[in-house]
């Protein structure tokens, strides 16, 4: 049964800030949802650092990225980034839109990211490049306008990720976990590819393998121990995870290790 | 209305812990303003890093680098960066210099600093480059007689950075915010510069681009962004962000994370 | 006297959040151990993030990795990697598979990874390479098939790491505390590999240096030393590390240091 | 007056800590210094990691490297590096030898290390490589006995750092605190150099600017600068620096902040 709306909120505002914190995001760029149900509908913070954005941020948009209920802070100019992707791919369910600083290397030279480890196979079977000077001519180079996302959705085609010359990157999901796996492994793979390149030669999966380790890093249990691992370290780094260790614990458990030669395991207290 | 002396001082000391939080300051650099109502004054700490500047070392200075209330600690030796800056530069209202880890390889290479995303847009149309030799031939590369520092802001002209060979960057502003917004942008632009060269390729933006997302990005929207973004970041770092996080919140906070399915959204307490 | 099973668990959850905090392992890769008094049988975790592994997540697997209780959570998709390993290499404790940034460049492009400082002479005489492609074909790169990891084992031969095209590394150890050693210590040896070839000329070691070298590193000295460090960093990250750290003392610290000049030391407070 | 014995220990150990805390040490390599008072000993700890050694770890030597009173744990196995740069230039008074991850390149290929800004001037007119292979042939590459590290200290000469092939760094100060000045800002300089190198061109400093630089660089003023700012870096991560933070402040702060454009300064609290 889908989630409810303050579920869908908390997820997305989460999804924004474990993204941040893995280094992806930083003042700019965003993580949306689309509304668990109705497809008519997406879920997207008003204008902040995804780094701070909580559930109330969260705002509802119709797919031509119009707030259904306006508010008086300022809006992400980029909305139709992510409505017009709703709208060209309804089988997509989350979107992000990044600077992550292994990637623009890719969409300032222009080299082709391709995957290069497993991990990185999510990436897809191709990545394909978007300019806004050839529709559009000398802009901001800020994806206001709703002809300049539909033109990004046409360049994203039926792919994962499209990069935006001289820009970021957007990137696509069928389910938020698998957007959130999907833009954080890129972003490590754009690394390794950049790292690879200057040791000389740089040999990617084939399209076979890109396809088959995609689906697997994709089942339940590759995302499942990449999610914990994730939400742990955000949980660990906004002071919730385990936040309540007793000062008095710490000093048994030194003591403890001295004993550990003679006890049992502690079963589950670590 | 413009700022009191004493907000002047709060935000210009915050200025220079904020960008050396950022990584763009260490032990050594500065961030200054004009004083805010006398603009034949400039607001710039007693020697001291960046990262550990207060309200109370902020001084006050006449454009000819001398200080207003003489003090027993030591001034910064560089001082005339800034003064000659705010007198060639009636407009300029912040300066910042600094040694960014991303910027030197430019000062040491001579290879130009061009903006190669939208977010870098407020280098400006052109960087230039300044070297002590060519006037005063081998000094000890501390920009510290008033000659030198007129020398330098020649250099700088009307663009908004100047490159320092062998030494850093000075970076102008014509508010605090976008001074903080130009150092740092500028600084994460050249990173992503040096690994763009590295796979092979530049394309720079082009002018009218570099204007027109120049002019995007130092508008209210993006500015208040990334500086609540920034702000938040040293305040947590300082540890005065929430910092009066109760720990019995937190198990009540996990527990309420196993609720999630069956609650409304928590509205705001986050 | 060998360690208890207990201890045994202890340690290697340990080792999996000692290498992970160093940077070596993310959500993906393991670390295991053969069992301390069955050499039939090897100690791994359920599958979870190296970083989150406790020692009440570590079961017992035959050398077939056939896990001998049964549980509930899901398993390491690539057990076999180890296990495998273990039946090859008799004399080998301990294993870990990961896929560190600073190696993956290596695995992704077929540089040989060599000795290039004494203290990545542990990597030994020689790193082979080993491609899933050879004996298989496409794939999804995981090593999930008892031949799969038959014909890892036979790439390892009797050297101390193997590199996996375009997936990461696998790492052999006499003990637990070499294994560690080894892993972190060759990851550091890659990362100056790299730079140095980017700076045009890499001079390794000789065979000979290679040999002198790694006896020494592994000597009780030295790896009492990098172990004591590692640990350390990883209580204090994990919060158990003088986590009574009573605020009382603080001030009367700060104080004392003003007093220094006329005290003695304080004799093992700190 | 000379300090005392009981304040160069809690020095010595502390600069250990403060290197180590920027980087430039890890589990291997040490700092020491030449007793106050008598010129025929130095102050090292017993076998530990730099960034782990407390005052009550610092042992006495003789320039032979001998201890002068004999303990129980371990010893550091190349005590000679030190000893024999105490032997051979009486001038100097502290000595670090590391594996600075930035400087390890130009050990590796044997790119030679140059003041490439002001702040690495301290590095000197040149920098000397010594090589074990030349006088030793095949060896573990530890400089453990005294007549590799007399051959160390000659190829040092008059200058204030050798790399060491293969191996690291060691560094000389006339004081400790040039020591850390010199042996952090040269690893800063490595770093830049080699991301300069990437860029296609490395421009150093003349000798003239080296000389005029590193006078100006080493100036109490400049060191201080840089010393406050590593000490307050140091206390903050060992919990020493206002850890005496009252909760109740936090909010009494922030209510303050939205005061504060009608009160004055607070004049020193923060």
């Amino acid at each position: 049964m889908p989630i409810s709306l303050d579920q869908a909120r908390e997820q997305v505002a989460r999804a924004n800030r474990m993204i941040a914190n893995e280094g992806v995001l930083d003042a700019f760029g965003h993580v949306t949802m689309r509304h668990p149900t109705d497809p008519g509908r997406y879920l997207m913070s008003r204008s902040r650092a995804p780094e701070l954005v909580q559930p109330e941020d969260i705002q509802e948009f119709t797919l031509d990225s119009v707030i259904v209920k306006p508010i008086e802070p300022r809006l992400y100019g980029e909305r139709v980034i992510h409505g017009e992707i709703y709208k060209a791919r309804p089988e997509v369910m989350a979107v992000c839109h990044h600077h992550a600083p292994s990637i623009l290397p890719f969409c300032i030279s222009g080299m082709e990211l391709k995957p290069v480890y497993h991990l990185g196979a999510t990436l897809g079977a191709s990545v394909p490049f978007w300019d806004s000077r050839d529709e559009f001519g000398d802009t901001t180079l800020i994806v206001a306008k709703p002809e300049e996302g539909a033109s990004l959705a046409r360049a994203l085609g039926q792919n994962w990720i499209v990069l935006m010359r001289r820009h970021g990157a957007t990137v696509a999901g069928l389910t938020l976990d698998e957007l959130i796996f999907r833009t954080i492994y890129t972003a490590r793979n754009a690394a390794l590819q950049i790292q690879a390149h200057g040791l000389g030669h740089v040999s990617p999966l084939t399209a076979a393998e890109t396809e088959l380790a995609s689906e697997y890093n994709l089942r339940p249990g590759p995302v499942a121990r990449a999610s914990e691992y994730w939400s742990v370290r955000l949980d660990k780094v906004e002071g919730t995870w385990r936040a309540a260790k007793p000062k008095a614990a710490a000093p048994k458990k030194k003591a403890a290790k001295a004993k550990k030669a003679k006890k049992k395991t502690r079963g589950g207290r670590r």
